[in-house]
């Protein structure tokens, strides 16, 4: 009788997800705040590292680390609005030995096709719980390794 | 392809909706912030205004109005973790001219019965865009009369 | 040359401590999202015991424990708009073995007497890291008790 | 006997403002969220705004418009804690018609030189409230180039 909890899924090596845009989103111009886009990218690839069998809480609570934004570029291409439904599209691009490279894009559904909302390049790098960077698990680099062509850098 | 988008559904007058725990939710005590808990009461109750046929956005946008909310009361039972898979259940339980009060839960999904997270009484109320108390529009107290069980309150 | 870091003050018992309203703080309805003064009345309640000497984050690190909330209950009154200064008004009410009782009010400083925009009553409890109940730190007790009245119950 | 709203100030052309981590900024690897630089730089740049003269929400209530963010670019340096008192110094380096560009950096106050934090170069662009570029207002643009250096480019 529970309706599902979010989950997304895999087409090939991009991660779908779905969101949608709830009053906590917006501000008083009425569209979504801009930084609320970030978190939208990080439930995506959160979801992205559930879907591969990548624990993310064991990891932290067992001290070993968990994954930082490194750092990021975002364009807004257009807003979003209370109850829009917004996929989240991503993909992992690079691999290295402690950081992953990823293409984020907000989507609108739409007639036709999806309307493009913003689109992000991010890189996470795994981090021990003392803030230095550490090469990540290597079953978590072998999951990301999975969705990486194999004309990509690796 | 898309996944679809989050959605709640009834069980008869109780509507029961999907989050999860995410990063953004949590805080360095290693659990969800208090405060998110309303956010995602919040999202339900857009939830169960979009399955109702109520347009929230259009009655901003048109100037008439919004459901703000009045008071509430939280208890917290036991923390919410990352990646946590919470129903959300909320029940009206008092429906006048202008306001309407609920239940919500948070129950974690277990094996076994469900946890009680939190539970909460929220009242909300029509409000104009000047601020004032309105009249709810006629066709949402009938929406929400369709939940209310013969002996409720109405 | 630096600006001063948001710093609160006693007022005898009385907690003063004072927040604008930005961007992020308000949603599409115009005005300040609701969970958002929780937020506020977190700030006030942390700066509260960083002038009292309590360092939350070194009991933290050290897995001592944290306060947690355990209850509350607020009423809206008037709400707060973009640019609004707001003082919020807190005072321990009741102190405990493991938790501590206070009032809270958001209050937007106007020509004349302040206008009440929401009043809280929050109790929270410290947790040890397993999220159990624990009494709190004696200095931490003993630094509540110079907040409270000799008629209030201790 | 109210404490004084969070202010910045100028510094030549310079912008600082002071934030403090709370709790709600955090997550659960102990240090504030990577969305939440965002925020902090957003109350900066509103403060900015409103030491110029600029009154931001009689433009959004008067319908003229407001300003959004057009992309950004962020890196992030080393991670703040609870309680850290943080400096946001930024710099507007580019004023165009409809947009204007800004450095902003988030430096933690320490013993010797500020540790960098974060450092970001942020476009926002002045849109109508159908979501259209718009020209910024005469009195904001002459505000604006009050901060240009002769050299830069207007």
């Amino acid at each position: 009788m529970h309706p599902a909890p979010p989950s997304g899924l895999f087409d090939g090596p991009l991660h779908l997800f779905a969101v949608r845009a709830y009053y906590e989103d917006t501000d008083l111009s009425g569209v979504v705040y801009h930084a609320n886009y970030l978190k939208w990218f990080e439930r995506a690839r959160s979801d992205m590292l559930r879907l591969l069998g990548i624990d993310q809480r064991a990891a932290v609570e067992a001290g070993e680390g968990a994954y930082a934004v490194a750092d990021l570029a975002i364009r807004y291409r257009a807003p979003a609005r209370l109850d829009d439904a917004v996929t989240i599209a991503s993909r992992a691009t690079e691999l290295g030995a402690a950081s992953v490279r990823l293409i984020q894009r907000a989507l609108r559904r739409a007639e036709g096709p999806d309307e493009l909302l913003a689109e992000a390049t991010i890189r996470v790098g795994f981090v021990a719980p003392d803030g230095r960077p550490r090469r990540q698990p290597a079953a978590w680099r072998a999951a990301f390794q999975t969705l990486m062509n194999p004309e990509d850098p690796a």
